[in-house]
């Protein structure tokens, strides 16, 4: 049982925090006239001491210990004595807790959304270099229409920034000090819980003391941050998974991200991009734990809450762990323009063959049904839709005439989809632009 | 098949928004030069006469009619001929769809945030009204410490603020506008989709033609949004059962929200508050659902996206429903003031015993000990706790004297904990007008 | 609030089996000593009068009828006066309702085992017509080694068997009788609960009055078994996707099961497939939000477990729906085989040659690295593996003789995986048998 | 990328299966001619002295240890040198890893399965020893019927032995062997898989190599079967939770599965029960977590599914220790009979009230009513339910007669509920007798 109920295996990732909390929180103490300047330097003193074995790995865990703040007071007790007894007062396990996790995702995060916004920026380098290279867009993993590379790349890094405003946001309100809240009522000692803010440097301070102790809306933010930043990687590497099949063959995978076969000496797999799609799960599993833990639980701090750490924890390892190798693979990707290129064919123009007809006046429902009369001419004579001459288009309207074949050229093509959004080159240049003012102004 | 293909059984919902998106899209093509005034007037006309149909359900479907979109187009045609047919130029089913549930959610959301601001407001009036009251505060369901029954109110409606805060954020998000994306390379007839945005009142474009038609983002985060509000009234509602039972008899749901039994006539049931309750478990599973739909998607539109409609639909409807039914129960709510001041008990008065010793001098940890002792005592001796004497008191510190008879008033306790967010009457007075300016806040 | 509680809209899916239920408890009251025979005979005449209203459409709703238990009551009341009054003796809504569940479902987990049961005999058959067709095998999307395609239609049936053999265990579990449970304490009026079972020929009936009126183990592991054969299904539909890609060019879905672009003429979308995949997130989702609500509920009935019947008869639907579109998904397919054959390269016979080395006497780690030498060579060479020549062969190991020439046969390789399971002919034949085995002995 | 991608971390679990599932298939290659008796002692040495080191944890890690396969067969070609090579012959690591994971499994569940058996034992002892002991019986925790203590265990106890069901089946698709799949085309060298199946005490052999190796059914049945377990006990630990408050006061947990508080003196908190009810979520979110992984993943092996391992690892280590938990809450819990009996008031036989004029001829739903008006006469009056005269119930009933007045004896209450599966004493007896001989059978 009392291995069931401790959590010191996971919450000394917490060491840290709970030592500057602690120093904190004897500041304001002092303020409140509990403690002296003496017994304050004293506590830090000690406090800091206690860091150090931390840092240097000489901190010795009693069997006594069940969590990180029991550890911490009684070591502290060992080295400074009595007054380490007063550090407690007015303070419960239950306002200590929360303030050590909000401090630690508190950091946590900042690395977080550096590792994303460097995940970003290489995804937007590799853009703004490649923006000349053609190839199919898909939907319904149909071959759609010729597009850039570049967009294709854009799609994904327009997605990771609204995940790093989400996290930005998330980081709001992580960023709100509970401490001061006791148990449940509050604090009786008169502490100044602003100057606490002010100590721990967070943004504003929590309204409600049984809330307080007991909301866990920050974690569970923060786990569907994750999960949704995760869905993101997760479609981006299906996609390039797709791409390194020898069907596609349009990328191919570093060494270093790709990994043999003890069966198949043949075999390069891309063992990093499936590990990325497969961890959307695990950390959308750890969210839907914590949503079912929290639900119909009574207010206030009830045992059920310690679930929280280790779901952060783990999540934030492996968010880490998911951006940097996206990021490598991302940076050291080969690409193959010759099987892009080869991959286009004239079908994917039917679109910009009934736009033909638009810009001659047929309706397009009528240019939709025209364009799709000469896709199925061309599969019944078993020639590319190219190859149709303009009299066997004519039969199918008048409006045909010499220049449609300009239509069948992928450059221009994708140049006409100049409106902000598409795939031609301006309009590229302009998503790559703003990505970029994007990221400056979250960085800011 | 046909009926396992199609959506119109669910996303007529969205008639109306669909017809709003076609009228801007008309003006969008006017300006391209893809039509004339008059066309456009008449293909507004026409769409007039379409949702008028539906407003005054009279529009026909026909089999065909697969979805909205398609339904209306059809009967547009019908109504005006074949100008009907150019509407769709450069527009896909992709763009159209996604800007018309952005439309449908927008305002949907709106809806909710007012609906929240109710309760909010509700929750607020009558924490202000009765917050002379107190009674138990508990943790671990174990009677903990006296609390204001304003502060309980209260805790629950800052839960809440922070929903309206995150409510505000999506619908931020979802108010960008996708038209103009095309089926996936974009617009290719130069429509200004910054007309098309002012026309629909859009706060912004969206970037990436790619992204724009195949992220579900909004959605995922409006379904995260509803199942961590629903967790809060959840855990609300889990204390209004307990609160409503015999054993703890603080409060009585009115008629209006109690059902009776089919077999056990003297039973009056919360089926209201269990109805809340459970409702949290649904809405999070269709959250749970539209991730793993998204997990691992090829980028760009796949018909997996269908599934996103039905589940904002249901969750929207659970959503208000909810709402209106909570605040009704929070205005309607009996509450038993005599109740609640007798599950007072002295030995949650332990707490403030020991701080009773601090003020004296004595370090918390010891003052903790000595009021753990003075609890044994009087359970050994079969008394409540503010019946030991105080020559019982001073055998276990010379520090008692008679001032210790203050402790036992659970007025004076509550006073205490003035810091701010505790449970002393000025704090929750500022708890009290800070919801209100937050709410002032938001709305504005 | 009235709307918020009422269950009517959809339980009125088990008017049918509210009906039957009702039926077999006048029989037990009759048994009983509490109707008399000409009092049942009286009742059932009015419950089929309510059936038959029911079954014509005719049956009219009053506001008043919460739940399709109270209408029916009313209804029956309404036709026979009093004597009506008697049926719900000892009888709750608690035992009722769940009894009607239960009856429901297992009618209609029937009907699925038999849809599922026609999907994977659909698969054994074309497996068994097309045996003899070679395609690559993948492991992580990257060619493995040839297979027949019958292998990997079976691998698909042989993963359906069990889940129709799970269904049969949920079955086994929904066919247990809890009439006679009353509201939490059973039932005081002697009522004989064997002869409930017997009349409505349930295989067992609940041990427990309190577990049996609340647990909805049933229901959740239908949600779960559902959940289970959707992942199957989206795997399925996964790689048919893929396969009908234009770059893998394997399969081709029947018109019937593919749809059109609102924009793009030449695009046929494998919609039919992608909604399967898409519908499991929402199956899943169902399954997810009946655990979050079942989590903490505190024993027996209550309200929360309303959330049930929704959840089934939806899932129900989209099972249904889902495996009838699967079966004729898979019996119109069209197949490449030239396509499938012209997929096969030499290099994915890499594991056979080095099974040749093994066979000549090398340890499998030396032939491996052997092998592996002989495919870089191959590269570095530019050409196919089978194009190297003895000498060079040579060059990496002595054992290499004229006979290797044997290995480059795709037919000779998948020959040689005979052992049980394995793509070998006789191996597929023994699948095939040992399936049509299984579904005997399920069916039986 | 190599942190990310190696496994050693959590797989190191599986030495000890890993070295009897080489062993075996060793003699696989030994009948298949592939290697002789000799070689195959000498394996088996190697075998044995590698698990001797990982027994007495000796064993070292190399940095390329990737997995505790290639970690085990590089130790024993150190061991013995070249013949080492040999075993991996026409093994993969996809068959390997997943005939691992099967056997640990199948040790675990043989664990999780006793420890099951041993908490339900001791609940059936104790409700056998408590049977007089009556308490109130809630339904929407109002109080609702009177009910023996033994019959709410009972409930619990019943909800177990599905579980305990449950995970037979689950065994029995555990127990199936995978080994000589190969990667995914089978096995080419003759291995006879019967000999594989016998000699590691499998009850069948997989059906289809490409779905051996791929399918993780049995690891998704397992987590589930987690969950729906896990939502029983949270149920019953809310149950306990609510029935040791102060407002309850119907048990009390022993002190060891009890903790302080840091602030509070007077508190003994719930820390078992809660943590017992939170793991709940932990669980489910695996279960969620695997399935989401599973989702549309492309058939056969794909690196995604090495999530598997650390859920199985974590979900069984929460099991074995919930397990142990619950057993020792159980067997260590206080009750409180004479609180229970003060719970029970006259009310809560309005029930039997109506029952009364049923037994004396009138329709249930007048029996209700006239019961109904007597609940409300005595709340009128504020009087007790039994404390209304015979003339006053003759004024709502001619009925009513002296007899009344057994009605209220409780005891006399709870014996009427005789039907099978209700709380009369022998329904009590009955229910203990089946869950016995239930368990006896699914020991056997």
């Amino acid at each position: 049982m009392e291995k069931f109920n401790s959590s010191i295996t996971y919450d000394r990732h917490l060491w840290e925090v709970d030592v500057q909390g602690s120093k904190a929180y004897s500041r304001g103490l002092e303020k409140a006239g509990l403690l002296t300047k003496a017994e304050v330097d004293q506590i830090h003193h000690g406090l800091d001491k206690v860091a150090e074995e931390w840092a240097q790995d000489t901190f010795k865990l009693n069997p006594n210990d069940e969590d990180i703040h029991t550890a911490n007071e009684r070591r502290l007790k060992e080295l400074i004595g009595e007054t380490a007894g007063k550090l407690h007062t007015g303070r419960s396990r239950n306002d200590q807790v929360v303030t050590d996790l909000r401090l630690w995702m508190r950091q946590n995060c900042w690395t977080l959304s550096a590792l994303l916004w460097g995940l970003i920026r290489t995804m937007v380098d590799r853009a703004e270099a490649e923006r000349d290279i053609l190839f199919p867009g898909y939907t319904h993993l149909q071959r759609a229409q010729p597009i850039r590379w570049s967009h294709w790349i854009l799609s994904h890094a327009v997605a990771l920034t609204r995940d790093s405003e989400r996290l930005l946001e998330v980081q709001k309100r992580i960023n709100v000090l509970p401490l001061g809240s006791g148990a449940i009522a509050g604090n009786p000692l008169g502490v100044d819980r602003e100057l606490l803010r002010a100590e721990l440097n967070f943004g504003a301070i929590t309204l409600n003391s049984m809330d307080a102790t007991s909301e866990r809306d920050f974690v569970a933010e923060f786990l569907f941050w994750a999960s949704l930043c995760m869905t993101h990687l997760s479609r981006m590497a299906e996609d390039l998974i797709l791409y390194s099949t020898k069907e596609f063959s349009f990328v191919q995978l570093s060494d270093a991200y790709s990994t043999g076969s003890s069966l198949m000496p043949q075999k390069k797999n891309p063992d990093s991009l499936e590990l990325i799609r497969s961890k959307a799960g695990r950390v959308f599993g750890r969210c839907a734990g914590l949503l079912m833990t929290l639900k119909g639980l009574p207010s206030t701090y009830n045992k059920d809450l310690q679930e929280d750490k280790e779901a952060v924890f783990e999540v934030s390892d492996t968010m880490s762990a998911v951006l940097q190798v996206a990021t490598g693979i991302i940076s050291t990707l080969q690409i193959h323009p010759e099987n892009m290129a080869r991959a286009l064919s004239p079908d994917m123009l039917a679109t910009d063959l009934a736009y033909y007809l638009v810009r001659k006046g047929m309706p397009f429902r009528q240019a939709h049904e025209a364009s799709g009369k000469a896709v199925f001419m061309a599969e019944t004579k078993g020639v590319a839709l190219n190859q149709l001459s303009l009299q066997e288009l004519q039969t199918i309207s008048p409006l045909f005439s010499g220049d449609v074949s300009h239509v069948w050229d992928y450059g221009h093509s994708v140049e006409q989809y100049a409106a902000l959004g598409g795939t031609a080159r301006s309009s590229v240049d302009w998503q790559i632009s703003q990505v970029r003012a994007l990221l400056r102004a979250q960085q800011a």
